[in-house]
């Protein structure tokens, strides 16, 4: 069976759709999503660094849609393995674990991988929206799509835009 | 330059210090160390469960002598990755990785990898005490001695006893 090594913020959590919530809440400024192509988070959003540190960013995050069925699938079908960049973020180890538990319950403890970098995570299949981690891996590469990622080409990956995607191709 | 992945629990981490402290405290009960050969640490400690479940259990553990010494002379010669079961117990997340800036500041958050099973991270050398650790491991294996590991044959791997050993063979 192969393995999938499945990203959190940005493939299975929403977290673009949580950073603006915030900044509305935070500024009253509302974030046009053309405004935030090809930008990173940090530069996309003004409050970016007090947000992602705060309280309870992970653990309200909403879902990306079609993710809990599309997990589900791909658990039922494959070794799956959820990678998060979680270490940065003392906080959020436990909300995003507490988080898995709640939307996705057939994931189990013995699958989570929460870490700084994940190069050293081996698996046939990566879905990440970050090309830092999908550059070096050296199986499938499958980029789901944020702002962030929008311009870059598609050379040395599969895109994404919806979990329904990647239930047909996997 | 080569990857080590370090383990905690039993390697950088007393646990077992940790759990004879507490035994006593809860019970009275003083564990000589030969009664805990050849068991599993849930095999030795009556209330294994309850206070590997409690708040501090791995933010007050003690260090291995010699732990940050030799970790820091890894840290100069070798990529370490310190990989750490932790996400059956989702207060241990915080915790270790609080324990580790405290007692091991030269260790950064990208160096830390916190799991459920360890066998699909990759290097080229691994340091850990559980043998279901090592035995899938692809590199050299460096068992470290622990009362539950004892008894195991030496026949798979390098054992050391000290943080001294481990210094002197890398």
């Amino acid at each position: 069976m192969k393995q999938v090594l499945v990203d959190m913020d940005g493939v299975l959590a929403d977290v673009y759709a949580q950073f603006i919530r915030l900044e509305k809440e935070e500024s009253g400024l509302v974030l046009m999503p053309g405004l935030l192509s090809g930008k990173t988070e940090a530069e996309a959003f003004p409050h970016y660094k007090k947000h992602v540190n705060s309280a309870g960013f992970f653990r309200t995050a909403p879902l990306i849609p079609g993710s809990v069925e599309g997990l589900k699938y791909l658990n039922d079908e494959y070794n799956v393995l959820i990678v998060s960049s979680a270490t940065e973020y003392p906080d959020s180890l436990k909300e995003k674990l507490e988080w898995l538990n709640e939307f996705y319950p057939f994931i189990s403890w013995q699958q989570m991988i929460f870490c700084g970098k994940k190069d050293s995570i081996q698996g046939d299949i990566i879905i990440d929206d970050h090309p830092k981690n999908l550059n070096n891996f050296k199986g499938q590469r499958i980029i789901f799509t944020q702002p962030h990622n929008i311009n870059l080409p598609d050379t040395t990956w599969h895109r994404v835009t919806t979990w329904q995607e990647i239930v047909e191709i996997l």
